[in-house]
């Protein structure tokens, strides 16, 4: 290990290899909660593809396995060390190499954070729409990693949609280009899709080419909240089903309301049972659309409707929804108040018409495992994070969350769902990969890795 | 092989076995002109997955290759069958399995015509965008393995962004499933992207789950002629930044305007160099859009722009787009009067900032080796369709054909373009693909196609 690390001292610049224990324990986890992880030997943090070539190359001699990291706002565990690995972090790698106005591209190192992303393409009048919750910290190379969602997807689709195509570091420390700058191609396999998704299993991505948007119209908003989930969930179908393109369709539950209404006061009512945040931004027609998605939410028997009468208004109902992940951990300290509250956060996205069932089902799962569970989600897209609160200090609480967390995962994949909406597999949801895609799918994924990475050099025990 | 057939009939339902020379030369080719093609042992018309499974263990014991094929409408040579090989064609699979109009997915057998799914979901209000050149013949199955385009693609992308999910009968004879049902889900390696565009090299493709989009609005049409193919270039280039979101943006040169004038006089223009068509379907702003667009066409040039006042019109504007095809075969018919005029179909496709320059250099082409060249295609994308038009029988004219086919591709790559914008490999571009992607792209392909199907059963030659 310390020839190893010598020798990435050598090939590196100065202050680009990390051995200090502080650092070590900083580049340990992900925010995935009770999820394992590992100390790493050595971080190292390069800069340009032929440092990556680098690290890959001496590691790959050296026997020790990397884990690639971005900023390590994922939340599945993907991006979590294993002992004695290499650490590849790309966060040194942001730079915005190239922004095409007119042909609708950008190219950009894998550590450049989304909101500077987003910022630089709003500059030249153009768009990047994917916006995990992370944005203003993740990114775009971990955003690809993972295929990050967010509040976007159900009007403009998952991260996989905006990539045209990547620079990856093979195991072999070759360099793979993929894809196109073209708005159309379809020549060979697609080899820029199957690296999206795959959380540094097959390759250590050192630049990306994505697909910009014209700039969206603005967005018009309402909230409306409803005395049962079913009531919430009938209305979510009656907008997908009405041909709506809402470009935001959100949920909060009681808990959350209750959450949020306990950290900052907003005057929601919380004996709601739900609340849908909507927007439209469909231009000339948005305040039609909004007006029919809002006389849909009160045929659905919305308690309470609320449109925003305009920009500033529109902000504040975007608000509640922004608040629901600190509400979450307020909520968790309140009730395990010696600071041992913890949040174990799931993902599981089920067909639409399935949504009020699953919200049903989850609140059962509460009361049977003796846990709070919130669920907010992409209502829109049938995505749900149930949030499950326990007691990380007291064993039983864990157990009976991780119990709660895994009955989630069948009853989500019993209604035709996936166990992974957004967030990713990692080695949370590995087993449950397992589970929804059965013996041949593994085999499928088991051969791929097997022939990008023979050695298992990357990312070893994620995902596969 | 005699013992294969008695196999292949004795699991087959009767009528799926066809070993009539007359049906096998049916099925020797797709529809791209001048690449070399087999003549099968054995044609299966299977209607099951399980009998696809049946016929894959029956070849993989009997050693055979297996060539998958739709309605052979494809340009790339990719289902041209191979001598003494099994043709396996899907087109008896032909049934809609479902429709679900709230959670917006069909799943159907890979037979289905395009146009039979686009005319089922139409009439349960919903759309299935894909409509590429073939859509009234060539099926689901097809489209999905080629990832075929169409002239929709500017604004709803190629077929790829509507493939949820496929079952796959895998070389060995296992049955994969991929991808979901859900709006939303990210677990694992993206298998389903993996196969669509795989040309039949890596399964065989036995059902597709597809999401729809809600009904569009309808359409508000026009066309512009230019006196220079650099000013429709510009104002394709005006139309993309300008942050328009045509439906259609469709390109024709002059040799095409004079052939469609020849097979159908319309009263276009023939001194124009080039004719733009452009539609917009943006509900309340579409009269709008297309006011700013005729004004961006002006802006570059155009000699004439005329907008359809109503629906009637729009088709009449429409229908010299789609007798492009049709007349560039007269016209090949009346350049080679002895029925010896064929049409080397191209495909490429440039960033939009490149298309003026490619055009110019494609009629620099068709000068030099002294052959007309007429170009079609989607400008929108910066996808270009070079028919050359050769004497087939006439062995100096060909390989002149083919050596402008090689120029054109050359120039494209150098543009920064890719060999192919939605007719896929094949055998047409399988020495241009690996000019494309090089020795890394290349050895992944392989590796990946190594992984899947060792011993080479599936389309062996095609792709890799």
């Amino acid at each position: 290990m310390a020839d190893l690390v010598t020798r990435l001292t050598a090939v590196l610049p100065d202050g680009a290899v990390l051995t200090d224990p502080d650092l070590l324990r900083v580049h340990q986890r992900d925010e995935a909660d009770l999820v394992p992880y590992g100390t790493p030997a050595v971080v190292v943090r390069p800069r340009t593809t032929a440092e990556v070539v680098a690290v890959v190359r001496a590691a790959a001699e050296a026997g020790v396995p990397i884990v690639p990291q971005g900023a390590r706002t994922g939340l599945a565990g993907a991006a979590n060390a294993i002992d004695g690995a290499v650490v590849l972090s790309t966060v040194a790698m942001d730079r915005i190499v190239e922004i095409d106005p007119i042909n609708r591209y950008a190219v950009v190192q894998p550590g450049v954070v989304n909101a500077s992303l987003a910022a630089a393409v709003a500059a030249a009048g153009l768009r990047y729409p994917p916006d995990p919750g992370s944005w203003e910290s993740s990114t775009i190379g971990g955003n690809v990693a993972t295929n990050a969602g967010g509040m976007c997807c159900v009007k403009y689709g998952v991260t996989a949609e905006y990539v045209l195509g990547l620079e990856v570091v093979l195991a072999s420390g070759e360099v793979l280009r993929t894809g196109r700058r073209t708005a159309k191609g379809v020549a060979g396999y697609d080899l820029t899709k199957l690296f999206v998704g795959s959380e540094g299993t097959l390759g250590v991505i050192t630049e990306v080419v994505v697909g910009l948007r014209p700039a969206a119209d603005t967005s018009l908003t309402l909230i409306a909240l409803f005395p049962t989930t079913a009531a919430a969930g009938a209305a979510v179908a009656a907008i997908s089903s009405g041909g709506y393109a809402p470009s935001l369709l959100e949920l909060l539950d009681q808990t959350h309301l209750k959450a949020i209404e306990a950290l900052r006061p907003m005057g929601l009512r919380t004996d709601a049972k739900a609340l849908l945040l909507a927007a439209v931004d469909t231009g000339s027609r948005a305040a039609g659309d909004l007006a029919e998605i809002e006389a849909v939410c009160t045929a659905a028997g919305a308690l309470e409707v609320f449109a925003a009468t305009d920009e500033v208004e529109a902000a504040e109902l975007l608000r509640a929804r922004r608040l629901a992940h600190p509400a979450m951990e307020k909520f968790a300290a309140d009730t395990y108040p010696e600071g041992s509250g913890g949040i174990i956060v799931d993902d599981i996205a089920v067909p639409r018409t399935a949504l009020a069932a699953m919200l049903d089902g989850i609140e059962k799962i509460a009361a049977e495992y003796a846990l709070p569970i919130g669920v907010v989600g992409h209502a829109g897209d049938g995505n749900l994070h149930p949030n499950i609160v326990v007691d990380r200090l007291d064993p039983d609480s864990v157990a009976r969350g991780r119990g709660a967390f895994d009955e989630i995962m069948r009853l989500g994949l019993g209604m035709g769902g996936t166990c992974t909406g957004e967030h990713g597999v990692g080695l949370l949801k590995k087993d449950w990969l397992e589970q929804e895609i059965g013996p041949v799918g593994m085999a499928v994924h088991r051969a791929i890795k097997g022939a990008l990475d023979p050695t298992r050099l990357l990312n070893p025990g994620k995902v596969v």
